[in-house]
Parts: C-alpha cells; sequence; structure tokens
C-alpha cells in the first residue's frame, strides 16, 4: 500500500443523491427487491463499482458481491442492503451499500492491496416487503432460509416467489445446494445503517455502535366474551372481550417499562365491531422486544398472565396465538469494542446502542463476528418518504464506519487486544 | 258486551309458531322489511285479522292497522313490529303484534264492541336493518321523521329507500303531506316486547312494566398520536393512540357504572394497524344510556374529559365526532303504574325498569300516553336466531299485557285515579 487510504463521506452523499434521483421519485424510494426500479439501483453500484476497476457478481441467492483482494485471503465483508419497502426513504440500506463502496474505493486510490481482502456484499431482499419474508439474502447466505417457506410464497398480485426470483436468475432449489456463500472464510462482518428510531436525536448524538439486536416475541391474544346489546345489558352482566384487551394492552406497557424493554400493541380487532353492541371478541397484537433472552421471556409470561387475569376477571377466555420470535443477538464484543472507541472519539455515543429492529447483521452475527453503526433518524421515522438524516451526521457516521472498516482491513489489531494477548 | 274477553296466550304462541313457520327457517328470522318475507309475515296477521272479521290498511307510511270499532271513537292503540334484522330471532317485534291481535280476537270473541275503539299497528321497518333508519314508520306517524335524510339512504345493493318503498306502495314524498296518522284521536299506546336484556331471566321474573326510554349519547373519539417503529422507539418517546383510546375505553365503564348507567365501546379500529408498529391513531365508539337526561349529560361530559387527559398523558390529540343522540323518553305514569300493578300480580317485576334499548314506543311516548311491558330475553340474547323466551314466561307477559289492554279499552279508570279525582 503506497498511500493511506482516506475515506470521503462526500462521495457517498453524492452517490445516495444519484440513487435517489434514479429510483426515488416524488413517491419516495422505489427500490422494491425483484422490480425494475430495484435493477436500477445495482446497475448504479455496478457502474460505480466499475469506476474503480472492480466487477459485481450475483450469487445463487440474488446477493451482489464485489471483492477488493488483498495481501491475504482473509476476508472482511461490508454491506447492507439496496432494496427498500414502497414509497420508502433514500436512506434505508443504501446508506450501508453506498458507504462500503467508498471504503473500497478509498482501498484502491491508496494505489495497492489492502493486507485483507475486502468484499461488498448488497444483500437481496432484506425488506421482504413484496413476498412477506426479510432477510432473504443473508439468511441464505449464513444457511438459515427456511426454502419450504419460501417455495409458498405469493405476493399481492399472486405471483409465486419461486417464478418471480427466477427472473432475475434466482433458481430457489438450486440455493441450499448451489449456493457459495461469500460469508465462508470471512473473519469479521460490518454494517452501517440509520438507527430508524429517535433515540441519537433525541441525544443529539452522530453516530454510535450497535451492540446487537434484541430479541422478537410476537403473538396474537384472542379473547373471547359474550356479544350482548350496548342498551339492554347492565354492566356488571357484561364479558366484555375489547376492555379485557385494552386492559392488557395498557399492561404491556407498563411491563415494558418495567424491564427496561419495548412492548408493543400496533393491532386490536374487535368484533362483532358495532357501536351498540358489547365486544363478543378482540384479537390484540403483541409485540415484546429485549436484548437478553431471560428478560424477553419474563416479559411474555408477565403479558400472558396479565392477559389471563384480566380476562378471567370480566368472564371471558383468552388465548395465545404465536406469531414470530426471535432470539436476541449479541454484536462480537471486539468488533463492537472498536466501532464504540470510534465513534465516541468522533462526538458520538459512549455507549453502544440495542437495535430494535432486524438488520442483515443480525443474520450473519449467527455465523461470524459481527458490528453495526448508527447514525440518527430525523424524528426516528423510516420506511417513509420523510426518512432523513442531517449531511452533518451522516458525514460522520460515514467516517467511523470507514475508520473501523480500513482498520479491520489493514489487519490491526486493537492496541488494548494487543496488549492482552 | 255480553261477555268478559278472555286473553288465550296459547293461541299467540301457536301464532308465533305459524310465523316462525312461514318466515323463519334454520338460519333465523327473515322478516326484514321491504321484503317478499316481510310481505308473507305480514299475509298471515291479515289472516288472521279476516278470521275474527277485520281487514288491515297500511297508510302512507307501510304501516299496518287494524281497528275494532267501540262504543267511544276514542281510540286504543296497541302494536309492534313484525320485521326483523336478517336472521333474527322469533320474538322481537312479531310478539307484540301478535298480542295485540289476541286483544282483538278476544274482545271480538266477546260478542260486542269494546267501550273503547281499539287499533292494532304493525309498524313499518322499526329494525332499520336495510337502509340503516330505524323506527321508520312509527317516526312517520309521529312526524318525527326527517324526509332529507330517509330520501337519500340506500340499501347494500345500492337500491334507493324511496324506489323500493315505491314497490311497496309507499310514496316517500307524499307522507309528510298525505299520512293520516292512526295515532290521531288515540289516548294511549301499549306495547309488549321482549326485554332484550338478561335483568328479567336474572331476577327469575315471567314479567315487567317499562318506565321509559333511556338517553343516548353516541360518538366516535378519534385519536392522533405518532405512528413509530416497535423495536426502535423507547417506550417513553411514544405517542400511542391505541393506548390512549384503551384507558378511555376502561374509564368509560368505570364512569357508566358510577352515574348506574350503560357504557359501551363496541368498536375500536387502529391504524397503520401491524404488529410492528406504535398506533399512529384509533378511533374508539362510544354509546351511553341513562334515564335521566343530566346525568347522561354528566356522563358525556366525564368521558370527554378522561379522553382529553389520556390523550393530552400521552402526547396525543383527541376529537370528538357525534354519531346520535336521542333525549330520555319517560313513560306515562299512570299507563306505567298500571302495567306495573298488572305485572306485580302475576308475580312480576314490582318495580318497573327502564329500557335500554329503543322501540317504536318511544317514538309514539313523545305524541301519546304510552307504555311498554317486556318478557325476559333468555341469556339477554336478541337479533339472533338464539333468541328466546320460555313458554311459561311469554304466556305470563301476554296475559298482563291483555289484561291491561282490556281494562284500558273497557274504559275503566284505575281505582286510585278514580279516588283521586
Amino acid at each position: 500500500m503506497t498511500s493511506s487510504p482516506a475515506i470521503d463521506p462526500g462521495r457517498v452523499l453524492a452517490d445516495l443523491d444519484e440513487l435517489a434521483r434514479r429510483t426515488g421519485g416524488p413517491g419516495g424510494a422505489r427500490r422494491l427487491a425483484w422490480t425494475d426500479s430495484w435493477r436500477a439501483a445495482r446497475r448504479l453500484l455496478v457502474e460505480r463499482l466499475g469506476e474503480i476497476g472492480l466487477a459485481g457478481d450475483e450469487d445463487e441467492a440474488g446477493n451482489l458481491w464485489a471483492t477488493l483482494p488483498g495481501v491475504s485471503a482473509e476476508r472482511l465483508v461490508l454491506g447492507s442492503h439496496l432494496d427498500s419497502v414502497p414509497a420508502g426513504g433514500p436512506l434505508d440500506g443504501a446508506l450501508g451499500v453506498l458507504a462500503a463502496l467508498e471504503v473500497l474505493r478509498a482501498l484502491v486510490e491508496a494505489d495497492g492491496f489492502p493486507a485483507l481482502t475486502v468484499a461488498l456484499v448488497d444483500w437481496a431482499d432484506e425488506e421482504g416487503a413484496r413476498f412477506g419474508h426479510s432477510l432473504f439474502g443473508s439468511s441464505a447466505a449464513t444457511g438459515a432460509l427456511d426454502l419450504a417457506a419460501v417455495r409458498e410464497l405469493v405476493d399481492a398480485e399472486g405471483d409465486a416467489l419461486p417464478r418471480v426470483l427466477a427472473d432475475h436468475g434466482v433458481e430457489v432449489e438450486r440455493i441450499a445446494t448451489d449456493l457459495e456463500s461469500g460469508l465462508d472464510g470471512a473473519f469479521a462482518y460490518l454494517e452501517l445503517h440509520i438507527e430508524q428510531g429517535p433515540v441519537l436525536e433525541a441525544e443529539g448524538l452522530p453516530v454510535a455502535a450497535v451492540s446487537g439486536t434484541v430479541g422478537v416475541e410476537r403473538f396474537l391474544l384472542r379473547f373471547r366474551g359474550a356479544a350482548a346489546h350496548a342498551g339492554s345489558t347492565p354492566m356488571n352482566m357484561r364479558a366484555d372481550a375489547l376492555l379485557a384487551a385494552a386492559a392488557t394492552a395498557l399492561e404491556v406497557e407498563t411491563i415494558a417499562c418495567r424491564h427496561d424493554g419495548r412492548g408493543t400493541t400496533g393491532t386490536l380487532t374487535v368484533a362483532p365491531g358495532a357501536l351498540t353492541v358489547v365486544a363478543g371478541s378482540a384479537e390484540l397484537g403483541v409485540d415484546l422486544r429485549h436484548e437478553d433472552a431471560a428478560e424477553l421471556a419474563r416479559m411474555r409470561a408477565e403479558v400472558l398472565r396479565a392477559a389471563e387475569e384480566f380476562a378471567a376477571g370480566r368472564g371471558c377466555l383468552v388465548e395465545e396465538a404465536p406469531v414470530w420470535r426471535a432470539a436476541p443477538t449479541a454484536f462480537d464484543p471486539d468488533l463492537v469494542e472498536r466501532a464504540r472507541a470510534a465513534a465516541e472519539a468522533a462526538g458520538g455515543r459512549a455507549d453502544p446502542m440495542p437495535s430494535g429492529a432486524l438488520h442483515d447483521a443480525t443474520v450473519v452475527a449467527r455465523v461470524l463476528p459481527t458490528a453495526m453503526i448508527f447514525s440518527p433518524s430525523r424524528g426516528g421515522i423510516s420506511h417513509s418518504p420523510e426518512e432523513h438524516t442531517d449531511a452533518e451526521d451522516l458525514r460522520a457516521a460515514i467516517a467511523v464506519f470507514g475508520e473501523v472498516a480500513i482498520d479491520l482491513a489493514s489487519g490491526r489489531e486493537r492496541a488494548e487486544d494487543g496488549a492482552r494477548r
């Protein structure tokens, strides 16, 4: 290496602008996976890779890889996803991919090979917005894809996932047998992403390391009471399923606060759903999240107990219907500490923060030392054309990501690691 | 009059059975107003009237009247409605009409004219199940029909009310000008109906006088908060519209109990309505009822204040959207006392009870001294094929209704009235 690689965050902002110009439009980002606009986003990435002499190759799961060979074949993987939800924002996913591109660009411009090999990955269909299956490409690359489930998925138009993916060169049936994952032989994965929450903005901080991804318990509580006439049924002779659900929803909040986790009741449907009829049944959707598996399990148990008590107190019954669950994923302590130190040095958060949302990094972390870096989200808003991060904050976050990545690519151990060993 | 008229409740039960046979079917009563099955119900009534030498005539609003002339032209009106909700029960409305028929039959069989004239009325479209406008015929007969609103109503198939009613000989535009109400010149109205609530069943009583109809305040509370990511939004940075609505729903119950009224939240819709998104808005339907207008107004004020406090406490806004209101209607004290005394003497309720539901009697009471008599409803269930009252209880209620009606038709004052005057 003949000169020290220099990250230029301004080039990432320019690439983000160009991406928005090509795929944004007035209704927000239009980079829905497995569509022409997603292809347009990838064409921009491949153009930019070509400008630094690198090719982009898609693997058997539709992930796009570009590799800069180093002196050693040991590989660092940097990435995120270009796909978006329909009418999404300009940054979700794209920031991480284009920041990884900038790292490759800086390394190439340093006129030499990095010590270690560096690969960029643009994961296919992180959002799952079309077929309802998120983290498609990263799950495939880590062997976590449930092919039996994926095979059956159809989009809103009734098009089957295997047929649509075939148009993009992905043969679902061959993923399990033929996929050569770019993660094989890698020693670390690093991803930059917007927070999609309001914490950093509220703290006035431009960047943070991420400690891991929270675990999730998602389930429906189905309350059954008795429909009854609103006028002729005395208050003490009712079995009001809506009120049992309402009391439970409030208790979900109390339990989440008590455990310093998150608890959300985003859905509540009532039947028969008439102004003049006491609710005979109600279905409450519950989403619980916590970094700590034991705390998460306690939250779930407390919510179920509360639901049963509130139901019984009103002469109702309640049943739980599981929807989805995920164990908490802690990122690699060493990588998190590198990211934390760099973030703090750049005026960012002194402590790593958990991610309440899932990312490709969540899946990758199960097979590879992984860390993430967050930039703030204005108003905590994401998955919306209003998604925004101030340029100053983006520059800081890109610089921290680049610094950690180039440091890792150089093969340097952290000072304290060296001292420990 | 040559013999004392004798009510035979068994004949009413037989007529109810025949009505169910002709219009019931396995899916419940099918006597939806302005349909062929409703016509079939009326044909049975007209057949039975013919058997006692009476004709049934429909007025300009579609109400069916039959009149037994008395020595005096002073008129007592007895009635209810043959129409039902789709898949309704065998008793709602039909019981009152067929009990009124039995009174006419008993009077005719007593071989003479009653002292006063007695009219039977089968009100048209009490339920409003097809066009969403209940109490159609009785409102028309009392001058309370809002023609401007009625003109615009369409059913689920898109058929306009005026066109459908024209097929049944009712010219909506002529109701205001041409309707000769059978209530004109009447001195009292009496209606027998099932309770449609669980009170009499719980008390083990076969019959009760009704003191009046509760007032109703029906409105929507629209809470606006902020949609946010369930995973990335800390609990203390949320404006959860669903939780503001849930707290209000529980408070509606508390307020209704405190005022000895009724408060129901039968609808709650949430947006965006996703398990992973904090509710940005929620719409809660509220129905408050009380016999006393001042108490009802206090209940409403307390609910609105609670909604505003719960909203403000969560960083949400709330707006009220009125749906419907009705003032409480007290029935005629003298008639209620006659009914109460007869009910108590027959082993029924010692005190009159309020009706939480509206009836044709509610509208009629605004222009004419009115009373109602209730029979129990098994499980409080109505508007359902499961609607049922034990034959023994039906017999008792029909007997009490018949006794009061025949007493009124005889022109006898109540003993204590006579003493008072």
